[in-house]
């Protein structure tokens, strides 16, 4: 498959349907005569000659072997080339033309009769309705797009790209090159994704020796699981921007759990874990992809040093790495020591580390050489965030031996560049050439230092490892008695027996059938306790008044036992527990995920985290360390350490019911849906309060 | 005052002490002469004329009135000069001088010289330790900055920066006219604010005709009340930037309240509910400037439409605006019908428009003309964010008449723009002249329009109105009795009976000397109760472990009260209360702020608002609507509003609270704070649960 899919990238010989003297069709030609160095074949039978290249009537007339077809053609005519390329044996196609699934039933016809061609015939088809492939460093330009995306110069990188999205592939090549002076390497524009899609191109680009970083813009993610198993093992950094995170889910959700992951929260929080930076915004993407490019390997970056010319701008970078959770570093006495040698006497030496006054004594390239020097040195130091005035003066900056001494030491280097339209952009290109990050916004520069950090913080965790195959159960697994399967939604009293077989601390509880068993249990139990009217198929029961909390004694127990049972009229059954006193509560979850196949949810219950819900989400089955590490994914992890007082969370309980519920889940196929909400936790100790268990329908 | 701030703006004459051939002294003659069209005098006894200007040995041997006095000489010649500035009756003198109170005691000494001999003589001082004023529209540069920065040419506009920072203020303008093509008005460059400061820039500019909208960059805001006031009454947007949020507070917090006033939380807070658009970089400070002046006038701007050619550009934009609390427009159905007839019929018409498939059939700007001018007219749009691709045909948008529309039908209308260098660079300079807003990424456009949104929401409500002169209470205060007033920390006890005294309700609860009287108590109280141990002094009770919640009988009740008397030692009282159930938890608090004068805050209380805090200030006293809109400022307001089962807070019993506790703190100004925590909140209605009153010492 790695082969075909090279035929895209590399083709040894070009076919273009649709080859034409205007329009896209011939800047298709115009773009493959631009650095295309293999053989390329117009195809039209309208013209003899296109560009001063023979035009072909049919791909089967032509007369050599052709390695790649791009089809760009009225979409219903496409049908019938597709057969054409299957007679010639030809194996990779790239459908460049619209109007197919995205315009309706018709041209959904459309493509599935391509799909079948191409299935057949072993066709691997690239699009359609896309804007193709650009490979910036090898001058591949397989698209229609505008020739004007190269008119500010070519600037290549090893970060590639792959969007589901055709026209911003051509603008936003053209405004990264022009406006900005940023560098890509490949860009595919995917379009319809009905063959090639984003699993094939991770899978391609993660063996692409000249691209060190992957970012995808995508819309739907049809092999979500697949995905991230791939990203999980993936050696290059890799960020996604989602789009479509703000569209209601579409299905009403049962359970709280499968409610909290609409939304793309589900998504976002499995790539996360498994190492995927996300991204907001198309530039953005962009700056944090050639970041991650350009940091060192295996390196913690969270201690910065800040190089400045403006004592404003490094109070400004503290505050902003503050926000984003990265230290400014405490420089070593040694480095502070040489650094006095550097500055003028009255000035107190710090991080950030303000040049400027030492600028006026030493000049403005030896003070930054010097200083530079120094903190690179400097073991505490991680990274060193440089603000920089391109063109101030006309000494240059040696920005090929700043990133030589920088690699040396290990160190993260980046700058926050000020200054007018042509210094910046040659500095850009400059720095680009040396592999140096430029940001021309100080939240930007720190922004992408975190999302370094993060990556390499994950990069450096222990990966989900899995005791059997993929979707069998471990081994906590005990047997279970019989299971009611007569009813797809278990009320609380039978989820939770099903939990407690698994060896997940229940609350103290018991059926009561009468008023009299009802005093007795209070008995057992102790007060204060909590009643609950039990529904068939009824979740919500605080909302149905069906639950009576602090129970304090007989009389109220009366009371509540009464009301509760003539709300009911005469349907399910109550249960009686104890109340039990909880510091906060936590939320655990179970479900099956179209995209992503089981997966297991952990993170903070109650109503506040309802407003801003604080969970994460991993594929599922866990071991404990991945279970650990959801428990230190949340937000909220401070309180979970031991707050103001308040017991830190056992966490061995804690990955423990984790692991649990997650084999549980996978051992058991008919299981859809597992929600333990609320996990009260008393002293540490977390225990299921309530919980439900939805089977498959 | 207003005249002679104007003499720094607008001078008749200008004297330059320092003036010198070579470096800043000449690159501040070299400005001056750029655009500047009154008299320049060059004052520097080593030499007879400077750049053609003759040149005056001292500031009296000026034959001339001189209006304003720029001074660029070493630190310890200033106090001299500023004296003969005074003989000369100089009312205006610009020191950009460094060498002050920034570089320690000598410096301080010598600032402290020059504003005494200011002082005395009724001269304003502008910096020291600036870069001084630029205008960009009177092309005036009293500055030494290098002249570099107008080498890519002018751009005037309605923005006005106020930067405590010097470098930064020639760098940064270098980039925003070089690098982005964005225009600016005035730039104030202020030092160390010796004299003339914010607050005096804020006035002059706030009256400024040239001026539409204020951006500040502050370090530190010496007269924060008097620029709230400012603020709270002005027509101009104002934008700060505050460095420094991260740096740890000097003070240690005795209260809940004052601790979450740290970090300059109280500041943004209180300015943000006067109006004030808070920043957090510079660029970003800039860019919601100009997008604040280019929005018509006191307009609802929340319902957007979206004009785009890639639906994934769409698709992100809904996403960011999501995340924003902005709403994408619902369009008209007669929008919807119109836009029917441009599209093709295959497309479903939508917000976002996406026009691409029309364009290939109209073509690019016929289409856009179209769809623009149909959506405009719509009622159900307030604000139209256009996706656009600078230069891609030689058809040129018109730019005028899409301004000319957009005003006469009271619309927002802000750019997306994406291109080549040279493309973006004439669209950005043609829309700036037009008053529309260009921004490079959507995240930022969409942040622009949040800000923008929440300025014209505040701009329509109820200002702060006070019944008496500032500073004094109003009229719910009632008299107190005797209070205690020798030690400096009151007991939870006492500062309820305080609060109760002026109708706050608190929580049902008597101090027991005793066993027996505990005994007592709890059968007038009712069990559950809770026990807790006063100390004096003492306010974090919980972590001394004086607290016991929850007794149920008197079996614990026995054993609390032993427990937590041995624990005191003799000293203090005990208290019980009942213990409520509370549905959840807030905070309210009274302090007195060095740089906001006496402020109160309303929040979350309990453990997850600790560690995310969720409180605002204002000034204080506040009137019923101030403190209802607290009670809406609060980021967990959907709670309040009543969530999931529980209860709406009774906004009347609240409000009343805020007003009772602001009246109190500032009718007795020996009160330094008063913490409310927690106020606790059973079936819609607020208690104090704890609190705690703490003098001036």
């Amino acid at each position: 498959m790695e082969t075909k899919m090279d035929s895209f990238f590399n083709p040894s010989s070009v076919a273009v349907v649709g080859a034409s003297p205007r329009k896209g069709g011939a800047q298709i030609i115009q773009n493959l005569l631009y650095g295309y160095q293999g053989a390329i074949y117009p195809v039209n039978p309208r013209y003899e000659e296109i560009q001063g290249l023979p035009c072909f009537p049919s791909i089967n007339e032509i007369p050599h072997a052709v390695d790649l077809v791009i089809i760009f053609i009225p979409a219903h005519h496409v049908p019938p080339v597709l057969e054409g390329c299957a007679q010639k044996g030809i194996k990779s196609v790239m459908i460049e033309s619209a109007g197919f699934s995205e315009v309706g039933s018709t041209g959904r016809s459309l493509q599935h009769r391509c799909l079948e061609i191409a299935n057949a015939s072993g066709i691997r088809i690239w699009g359609p309705n896309c804007m193709g492939l650009v490979d910036v460093r090898r001058r591949h330009f397989f698209t229609f797009m505008n020739p004007r995306v190269y008119q500010d110069g070519l600037i290549g990188s090893s970060t590639s790209l792959v969007v589901q999205s055709g026209m911003l592939s051509a603008a936003f090549l053209t405004d990264l090159m022009g406006q900005r002076a940023v560098g890509v390497g490949k860009v595919c524009s995917i379009g319809n994704k009905a063959d090639v899609d984003e699993c094939d191109l991770l899978r391609y680009l993660l063996e692409d020796r000249d691209t060190e970083v992957i970012a995808f813009y995508l819309e739907s993610m049809r092999k979500g699981r697949l995905f991230a198993e791939m990203a999980d093992g993936a050696q290059k950094p890799i960020v996604i921007l989602k789009g479509g995170r703000s569209q209601a889910g579409a299905k009403a959700a049962l359970s709280h759990t499968s409610s909290l992951a609409g939304n793309s929260r589900l998504a976002e929080s499995v790539l996360a874990t498994v190492g995927v930076t996300l991204a907001e915004d198309f530039h953005q993407m962009v700056d944090i992809a050639r970041t991650l490019a350009s940091t060192p390997e295996t390196q913690s970056i969270v201690r910065t040093a800040i190089l400045t010319f403006s004592g404003g701008a490094g109070i400004v970078s503290c505050d902003l790495m503050a926000r984003h959770g990265l230290h400014v570093a405490q420089l070593s006495d040694k480095t502070l020591k040489a650094l006095e040698g550097v500055f003028p006497p009255w000035m107190p030496v710090a991080n950030p580390v303000d040049l400027y006054p030492a600028m006026e004594i030493h000049g403005r390239v030896a003070t930054f050489d010097r200083a530079f020097a120094i903190i690179a040195e400097d073991p505490q130091v991680d990274a060193l965030l440089i603000h920089y005035v391109a063109g101030l003066e006309d000494e240059i900056l040696n920005l090929r031996r700043l990133k030589q001494i920088a690699d040396a030491k290990g160190k993260t280097v980046l700058f926050w560049l000020l200054g007018s339209n042509k210094d910046t952009r040659r500095f850009r290109k400059e720095a680009q050439a040396h592999g140096i990050t430029v940001h021309g916004e100080i939240s930007r520069a720190v922004e992408c230092l975190a999302a370094a950090a993060r990556f390499h913080t994950l990069e450096s965790r222990p990966k989900i490892t899995l005791d059997g195959p993929k979707g069998s159960a471990r081994s906590t697994i005990r047997e279970v008695g019989s299971l009611p399967t007569n009813v797809p939604v278990w009320d609380e009293f039978d989820s939770k027996r099903l939990l407690a077989g698994q060896g997940v601390p229940v609350v103290e509880e018991a059926l009561v059938h009468s008023l009299s068993e009802a005093e007795e249990a209070a008995i057992q139990l102790k007060f204060p306790v909590v009643l609950k009217g039990l529904m068939p198929g009824q979740i919500h029961k605080t909302e149905k008044r069906l639950v009576r909390l602090g129970i304090e004694n007989r009389h109220e127990l009366v009371d509540a036992f009464r009301t509760i049972r003539h709300r009911m009229e005469g349907q399910g059954r109550i249960l009686m527990q104890h109340h039990m006193k909880t510091d906060y509560e936590l939320i655990a979850g179970f479900l099956h995920d179209d995209q992503f196949g089981p997966c297991l949810m952990f993170g903070f219950g109650g109503i506040l985290a309802e407003l801003d819900p604080d969970v994460v989400f991993v594929l599922a089955p866990v071991d404990p360390s991945t279970a650990l590490g959801m428990i230190k994914g949340v937000r909220g992890k401070r309180l979970l350490e031991g707050f103001r007082g308040i017991a830190p969370l056992e966490e061995k309980r804690m990955t423990d019911i984790l692991v649990r519920l997650s084999d549980l889940g996978v051992a058991y196929p008919q299981i859809a849906q597992i929600d333990v909400n609320p996990l009260g936790v008393s002293d540490g100790k977390p225990f299921a309060l309530d919980a439900t268990v939805i089977l498959k329908t």
